[in-house]
C-alpha cells in the first residue's frame, strides 16, 4: 500500500512488502521509542484519539508513541458522545475532527464504523479495533515481536510452527495474526481450542488454501509439541453455559511453568495479546511464568509503541528524515 | 477591548474593530491551522480546557487551536467534579486552577457559571459556552465563515441580506451571530422560523434600533427568496408537544438539494452550527446537499481552528510575533 | 532516599536532606512554574496520570507540572478501568504501561495499591494519594508553603509552633504533614479537634518520642493562642452521626475575619489543603477571609506546581540541567 495519507482499517491491506517497511521504520524508532533519543518528526501534528469503547492501553500505547514523535494527542473516550446522541452522523463527526487534526485512531465496538470514519475523513484514520472486525496494529507488534524473539527476518519466516491457543473463534487479535502469517510460506499452525471455540472454517481453509499446514486439536499436550512459539488468548467466560463450563475449559488451556517445560521445547516463545485473566489459578499464561525469560508478553507491548510509531511515521510520510533527525547532536541520548 | 489577559465571555465586549483584529490574527495563522506551518509561540504554556457540560468537538477544537500554536492541553471532562461534590465554590475551583495554567476554556451548563469563574481566575477565561447563554467563539467563526464565503472584507458586510432558519428562540448560535451582525449597517435579516420560535422580540428590536431591516417570515420559500447566505440551526423535539409536531416542523425548514435550486440564488452560502440531525429526512441541511460547493458547513469547522488560535495569541499577549514566527526557516511548510 | 529512577511513596522515605534537595530545586524552577520562563528539560518525555480516583485538581497540577518541563501528558481518569473489568491485575497494568512511559503518577482510592503499582513499574511511580494511605507531594507542598510564608529556611524550623485544626483523625494530608514536621527539632504542635476527630495516639507518641511538645484540646481559642500557622482540614458530614451533629462541630472549628483577629497573633499564616466546603457559614476557613493577606491557601496550591516539578526533575534525573536550560536566551521571560 501507499502509506501517506492513507487510512489503515485492516492487515487485508498489506503485502510483505509493506510490513517489511514498517518494521525497517520501526527499528529505527526504537531508540526514541525507549526514550533514549528525542526527535521533533511531527513537532506541530495534533492527534485525535477517539476511543468510543474504553481500553485505556491502547489509547495510551497510540498517545504515547505521537507524543514520542513530537506531535500532540487529544482523547475523547467513553460511550457517550455528545453529536452522536442529537442525531448526527459518523459522516459529520468525522469530516468535523478530521478539520481539526492531522491523523485519528478510532476505536469503536461496532463492527465496519471505523470505516465510516474512514470514508469521511480529509486525514488519515487508523482502526484501533472495531468490535469483532479488525485491531491491525495488534497483529503488527505481535508479528514483529515473533520476529524479534524468533531473531528472524521476515525473509526466514517460512516454515516455522506456531501454536494459537484458547479462544480461536471470537478472539480478534489471534485470527488477524493468522492473517498476517498466511501471507509467509509453509507455516505449520497448531491451532488448540476447544471445539466450541475452534478457528471458523473459513479462514482454517484460507490457511490451507495458502499452501500452510493446519493441526486442530483440542489438547494442550499434543499442540504445544515441537512449536517454536505459542500465542494465547483468553477465553471468556460469557462464552461458555456457566461460570463452571468456562472454568474447566480455561483450565485445559492454562500454561503454567510445569506446564510449560514439560510440554515446550527449551525456547519457545510465549505471547498473549493481554489482558491475561490474572484471578483465575487457570490464568492462560500463568504468573508463576512472570520471571521466566520466554514470556514475552510484556515485550509484546512494549514493541507497541515502535509500531505503531512507524505508521504515524509513514502515513504522515516523515520516515525519510528519521535518520537525520536521530542524528541531530543536540538531541542524541538525553537521558539516564 | 484589550485581548491581552482579558477573559472572553460575551459578543458584547466586541467592537467591530476588535473583530477586525481578530479576523486579521486568524487570517495569518491559517497555514499553521491547515498544519503547513509549524509555530512555538505557545511553548511552555499550558491551556485547562474545562468542559462540565459535554462538547466533545469544541473541546477538541479549542484543543487543537492551542496545540498548534506550540501550548499542551488539559483536559477535564464530564459533569461530575469532584471538588464541586465536597462542596467547593467555583471561586475556590476557578483559582485554584489558574494557578495552574495559563489560559482556560471553560463550558459550563449554568447560565453565569463561566463568569463567575473568570471573576476568581488570574488567567484569561474563554467562554466556550454556558447552558442558554453565550457562545462567543461560534459567533466569531460563524462571521470568519460568512466573510470567507462571501468574499468581503468587513468594510463590504453593510447591506448584506442574510436568512435565518429554524430556532431563533433557543438556538444560541444564531442569537450570538445576530448580535454580531448588528454591528454593521443596514443588514436585512429574514427571520424564518414557525412562531413558536420566533426570534425573541427583545433581540428583534434591538436589530431594528441598530437600523436593520427585519423580515419575519414561517414561509420557508418567502425566507430564502433574495439573500446571499442562509444559517440554519437545529428545531430540537423537546420544544414540541409531540414528535410527530416537531416532524412536522422540522419537514417545513428542511433545506434538501431540491429546495436550494428552487429558492435560493445561485452562490447562496448555506451554513449551520452543527451537528445537525442526519437521522430524519428532515434533517435541516439534508445531506444530498454534502458534495455541493455551496455547502460551507465544514469550512465553518475548519474555520473554528484558526479563529480560536488568533484569540488565544491575542489574550495571551504573542499576535506581533507570529509573522516573525511563521518565517523562521527551520519549520516552513513542512508536510506534504 | 536517590531519587534518580525512584518511586515516591510515602513522606517516610524522606530525609530533611531529601527535603531540602526538593526545595532547592523547586525555587529554581519557580520561574518556569510561573511561566515567564520555558524548558525544555523533559522534551520527548511521556506521563501516564493514572487517576482511579477523581482528583481534578490534583491530576491538573501533576500534568501542568510535566507539561511546564516540556514533557507530554496522557490521562486516565474514572473509577472503571477496562482492563481490570476484564480481570487483570495491578501487576499486567503497571508493567504494561510502564513500558509506554517514563514516569506514573498513580492515585487510588485503596490502601497499598500505588506500591502494588510501583512494585511491577520499571519506571519512577508517584503516589497520588492512595486512599486512607498517603499522599506525599501534599505533604511537600505544605511544608514548602509553611518554608516561604513564613520565611524561613529548613534550618529554621525547630521550635515553631502550629496549629493543626479540624479532622485529624481521617485527614490524609494533615497526618503526612504532622509526619514530615516530625524531623525537625522542639515543633510545639497544638492538635485542635473533638475528641472523636483527635490524631491517632501512634501518632501522637511517635511526635512526642521525636521530642515535640503536643498540646491536644478541643477549644479552638486555646488552640490558636501563639501560634505561628494553622493548618485546617476539613471535617467530613459522613463521620458524624447526623448532618446537625457535623455541623455543629463544624461550627466549632470554622475560622472567620472575626476569630482570626481576636485569636490569632498578627502574622499568623492559615493553611488548608482544599477543598473547603463553601457551602455551609461554617466553611473551615470563611470566605470573608479571601482577601485577607494572611490566607495562603492558594499560594499553597500554586506551591504545588513547582513542587512536583522539582520531584519529576528528580526522579528522571535532569536536576543538573536546569541552570542552563533557563540560561538559554532563546527562551528568557517570554510573556508579558
Amino acid at each position: 500500500m501507499q502509506f501517506l495519507g492513507s487510512h489503515l482499517l485492516s492487515t487485508e491491506q498489506l503485502t510483505l512488502g509493506d510490513i517489511d517497511t514498517v518494521f525497517q521504520t520501526a527499528r529505527l524508532l526504537e531508540p526514541v521509542a525507549r526514550g533514549e533519543k528525542v526527535t521533533r518528526l511531527l513537532e506541530g501534528a495534533v492527534l485525535a484519539n477517539l476511543f468510543f469503547e474504553p481500553s485505556t492501553r491502547t489509547r495510551i500505547s497510540f498517545g504515547s508513541a505521537f507524543s514520542r514523535l513530537g506531535g500532540r494527542v487529544l482523547d475523547t473516550t467513553g460511550f457517550e458522545f455528545s453529536s452522536f446522541a442529537k442525531g448526527e452522523s459518523i459522516y459529520d463527526t468525522s469530516r468535523v475532527i478530521s478539520g481539526y487534526v492531522d491523523v485519528m485512531v478510532v476505536r469503536h465496538p461496532r463492527l465496519g464504523a471505523v470505516k465510516e470514519f474512514a470514508e469521511a475523513s480529509g486525514v488519515p484514520v487508523i482502526n484501533g479495533g472495531d468490535g469483532p472486525g479488525e485491531h491491525p496494529t495488534q497483529a503488527l507488534l505481535d508479528l514483529y515481536t515473533l520476529h524479534k524473539e524468533l531473531g528472524r527476518e521476515l525473509h526466514q519466516f517460512d516454515g516455522i510452527r506456531i501454536a494459537l491457543v484458547g479462544d480461536l473463534k471470537y478472539g480478534r487479535a489471534v485470527k488477524s495474526l493468522a492473517r498476517l502469517l498466511s501471507l509467509f510460506k509453509g507455516i505449520t499452525f497448531h491451532l488448540v481450542a476447544p471445539d466450541e471455540l475452534q478457528m471458523p472454517s473459513a479462514l482454517v481453509q484460507h490457511l490451507q488454501a495458502c499452501g500452510h499446514q493446519v493441526l486442530q486439536t483440542s489438547d494442550l499436550a499434543t499442540g504445544l509439541h515441537g512449536v517454536q512459539a505459542v500465542y494465547s488468548t483468553r477465553i471468556q467466560e460469557e462464552r461458555f453455559p456457566s461460570p463452571e463450563d468456562a472454568d474447566r475449559f480455561r483450565g485445559s488451556y492454562s500454561i503454567n511453568r510445569a506446564v510449560f517445560e514439560q510440554h515446550c521445547q527449551p525456547g519457545t516463545v510465549l505471547m498473549h495479546p493481554l489482558p491475561r485473566d490474572n484471578r483465575s489459578e487457570h490464568c492462560e499464561l500463568n504468573n508463576d511464568l512472570n520471571s521466566h525469560p520466554q514470556l514475552a508478553i510484556f515485550r509484546q507491548t512494549d514493541n507497541g509503541i515502535p509500531v505503531r510509531m512507524a505508521l504515524f511515521a509513514l502515513v504522515m510520510g516523515v520516515q525519510d528524515q528519521i535518520t537525520a533527525s536521530l542524528q541531530d547532536p543536540r538531541w542524541a541520548l538525553r537521558r539516564r
